[in-house]
Parts: C-alpha cells; sequence; structure tokens
C-alpha cells in the first residue's frame, strides 16, 4: 500500500512526519509553497513553506492563546489589528469579544486566505461569514504599520516564521512602527517561535521589544503542531502589566483552551526561559 | 554522506526523526530494545523499545517536574519510593532535597541502570555516586509495592508507557498498593503521557486515581522530546493538595525548570485538558 507524508524539517537535525490521507492542494503562490492536506493525526493542515503552520485538531491551542492573552489583558479593546493570520483563525477569536467594534487583517498573501475559506471552514469561519467587525486586507503589514497612528487598542502579529516572507516582522523598525500605531494604552503580542529550540531567537526579539515598550512580557501555550510544543508569544505593552491581571470584564463565549487561569499562569515562565530572556542566573 | 536517524513512532501516523551522529548502544534486555544515541538536536539519548525516553538536552524538564512538584507539596519528605526511573534522573533531583533521609528505586530492567551509569553520567549522577540516601534496587515495581505498608512520604512512578514492561503500573489495583504503601499524610505521583494525544488514557487513569485518593490532580509540564511536548502527570494525594500550595520550606538548590511559580502553574489546566478528566463541559 502506497502512504503519502508531509514533513516538516523542525530544524537541521530533526523530522516531524504525518501520514496524509489525501493532498487537497499543492502549488505556489507569489510568496510562498503551500501544501494542504488530511492528516489522520492532525486533520486538515496548512503547510507553508514546509512548516506546519495550522490544523484543524490543534489549531484552537494557538489561536486562543495569541488572541485571548491580550484582549482580556485589555480593559476595553476596540480596534483590533491582526497582522498575517491569513488562514483567518486569529480573526474568528477576536470578533467573538463584545467590546471589540473593528478587527482589520492584513495579509501579504491573498492565496492563503482563499484557500483556507476554500479547505479550513471553521477556522475562517468570520472571513467565509463577512463578519461586519472585520476587514480582510491584501497587503504589506509593514506598510501598513507605517501608515497607522495611534488608532489599535490591541495588535496581534500572527506571522509566520522569521525567515521568508514573516522576516521584517521581526525588526525594531517595525516594533516602533507598532508602538506609534497604538492607543496610549495599546498593547501588541507576536508568536515568537519555541523558547526551547530558538533561544537566541526569542532573546533577540525580547530585547528589541524591551527597548521600545514599558512593559515587556513573555507567555507560553502547548502547540502541538510546533517544533518542542513549547511556543512562546512576546508581548510589549505602553500600560497594562499580565503580572498584575485581575478579571476585568465577563467572558460570554466558550474556549477549549484559554480561560482566567491560563491568562495567569501563561506567564509563569520555567527558569530556563528567564535564563533566555534576562541572562543565565542561579534560580 | 551517509546519515543515521533514530525514529519514534509517536502514534500509527506521526513520527518523530533525529538525526544521530552515533549510535553508542544498540541491544536487548530482558525486558526491551535499547538504544543510546548521540544527536545534535537533543545531545545524547536513552530509546526503549523505540520511544525516546530521555535526553541530555531536555531531561531537566521532565526530572523536576516529575520530583519537585511532589515533593515540594509534602511539607517534610523523608522517605521516598521511586518506582522504575532506572536512568537516575529522578533519584539524583530527590536526593536534593536537604529533608529527604532515604530515597529507593526500583527499576525492573538492570541493564538500563548500567547503560544510564555508562552513557548518562550527568543524568545517573546520584547512582554513581552512590549517594548515601539512595538505595537502587533492581527488581519488579508491582511486587515491591505490594509488600509496603504506611512507610512513604512520596511516591514517584517513573514508568515508561502503558504497553510493554510498564503495563501493570497504571492498574486500580497497583493505585491500592500504592495507597496503602503510604503515610497518612502521603502522596504519589506518575507519568501519564499526553492529555492531547492520549486522551482516552489520561482519562482513565485520572478515574481510577480519583476512586481510591482522596485528593487527585493533574499537572502538565513542557517536554519537547515527547509526543506534542505537552506531558502530563497524575497525582493521588492523602491529605496535601496542589491546589492550595503555600510555600513550606526554602528550596536550598537551584533549578533550571522548576520554580515556586511553576509549582502553582503546572495544575492550571487548559479547558480541553479539564473536559478530559471531568467530561465535556461549556468553560
Amino acid at each position: 500500500m502506497m502512504k503519502q507524508y508531509v514533513t516538516e524539517h523542525q530544524s537541521k537535525h530533526l523530522d516531524l512526519t504525518a501520514e496524509a490521507t489525501r493532498i487537497l492542494f499543492q502549488g505556489k503562490s507569489e510568496f510562498q509553497d503551500i501544501i494542504v492536506a488530511d492528516t489522520p493525526e492532525f486533520g486538515r493542515m496548512l503547510v507553508l513553506d514546509g512548516v506546519f503552520q495550522t490544523s484543524d485538531k490543534d489549531e484552537f491551542m494557538y489561536h486562543e492563546s495569541i488572541v485571548h492573552i491580550p484582549l482580556f489583558l485589555h480593559p476595553h479593546p476596540k480596534h483590533v489589528l491582526i497582522i498575517g493570520g491569513g488562514d483567518g483563525g486569529s480573526a474568528r477569536e477576536a470578533v467573538r469579544h463584545a467590546c471589540v467594534e473593528t478587527v482589520t487583517m492584513v495579509d501579504i498573501d491573498g492565496k492563503v486566505i482563499e484557500l483556507s475559506k476554500q479547505y479550513f471552514p471553521a477556522i475562517s469561519k468570520a472571513m467565509r461569514e463577512k463578519n461586519p467587525k472585520l476587514t480582510v486586507k491584501v497587503g504589506d503589514g509593514i506598510a501598513f504599520m507605517q501608515e497607522a497612528e495611534n488608532f489599535y487598542d490591541v495588535i496581534i502579529v500572527d506571522c509566520s516564521d522569521p525567515v521568508g516572507p514573516g522576516e521584517g516582522l521581526f525588526t525594531s523598525s517595525f516594533y516602533q512602527d507598532t508602538y506609534k500605531a497604538l492607543k496610549e494604552d495599546g498593547l501588541f503580542v507576536q508568536q515568537t517561535e519555541s523558547p526551547f529550540m530558538h533561544r537566541q531567537l526569542v532573546h533577540d526579539i525580547f530585547s528589541r521589544v524591551s527597548a521600545i515598550f514599558p512593559i515587556s512580557r513573555l507567555y507560553t501555550a502547548y502547540i502541538p503542531l510546533y517544533p518542542t510544543g513549547m511556543h512562546c508569544f512576546t508581548m510589549g505593552s505602553k500600560t497594562y502589566d499580565p503580572l498584575t491581571w485581575q478579571p476585568n470584564r465577563k467572558r460570554d463565549f466558550s474556549t477549549q483552551y484559554y480561560n482566567e487561569g491560563i491568562q495567569r499562569s501563561a506567564f509563569v515562565l520555567p527558569n530556563f526561559v528567564k535564563d533566555v530572556l534576562y541572562g543565565k542566573k542561579e534560580r
């Protein structure tokens, strides 16, 4: 019997290989190679440039973590910007907050948006249903951020890895533009890979964000699809500190990963992660 | 150039493959197939029956989680029993607690103990140095537990998966023997796989433990080497509840993963894990 597989080279020396029962799409956009495959382990899976991006079975862990933690940190977010996030999962979670009035999503790759609507109906729900809060733009997130000023309450950088089209989203100048695009009490969050596997990268990003934002924090979440399963998110905030968070409004929708305990515990870091951020100490 | 690899079939449909620069040992004990390999990604790695057991680079995450969380939950543990744990990592962590007077380790496979002393000097440190607190026994943990009564403060079941030699360590009769072997305020913990990948197993174990111990709790830790990176530990306790833990004594040694924040946050569970334990609810 012939079997098909999709493999991610998680590093030069480590591969994760998922059996695929069906390849639904395999092709190239202007920016990247794209595969959509059905896998028994993760359900339907999106692969960009050979990197497993999201899957039907574990996407809730990623999308709830990157959206609800920053949105519930802010006591009254009205305007949300998502850079990247072409699959639509972050937009779907953001529009669920009653206080959120507008969600603007800017992804550079229209093909990812189109394929997500076609093959990931649950993830792309808010895009498919043309949720009235949501505006989807196909364009360059870096250029978009340069134009924005003092408008967004929360910015979510739901980007791919810092190689390929996502590279410019990890620079100090991008973080300065992000700072400028936020209101005076705004905050932003970015997915920033694995603090176990990508220690130098996580350190460097945290240093850049810390140089610009008065409050910079890191939090982690379990994402089985991503290298090591230990994923981190870097947050820069002007006013609100996740370490002193208290519940500020009711959550009137159900979640599969997020809860009010996770809102706090996600910021509790193992000692080696503190070392990655702040340098090696006896702890 | 020829390359060597070690692969774990994490499930029927998912493989994790690590490049190996050197295979130091490959053979069979009375109980299982054993490989010791040097890998660029995880350092030296122990593989039992095709399952990645531990590695020099991430072993601290597992051993600190399975040892320090139960030991610091108990305010004054004197006598500790480790079932399994043949690599010696759990024993190494347990003897570091000043209040601990004896650590008894019972592993069924003497070959694993011997190989760990030879190839994993850091992990097997307490065994190699014949730490005076530590007694290492080669034998059947199930039979040992049947004989023990009202003696141990903390029991750590550092076993392999519930197939092969570890199978009998996940039964109600074993948990009853464990209850009997513990002092009146004793507690035990067991590694119990991934709550994302092994939902039915985690549910069943938790139900069995809950039927015997007045306090049963689950906690999680990031273990990059294990399937999904999200690993869980099931705890049964007669008196002390991790959900109301307060620092009870000084930690006078440094750690790489564990800290007092982790002691609490490890027990904060994502909603889907609560569903695995208690059944599906709107959360």
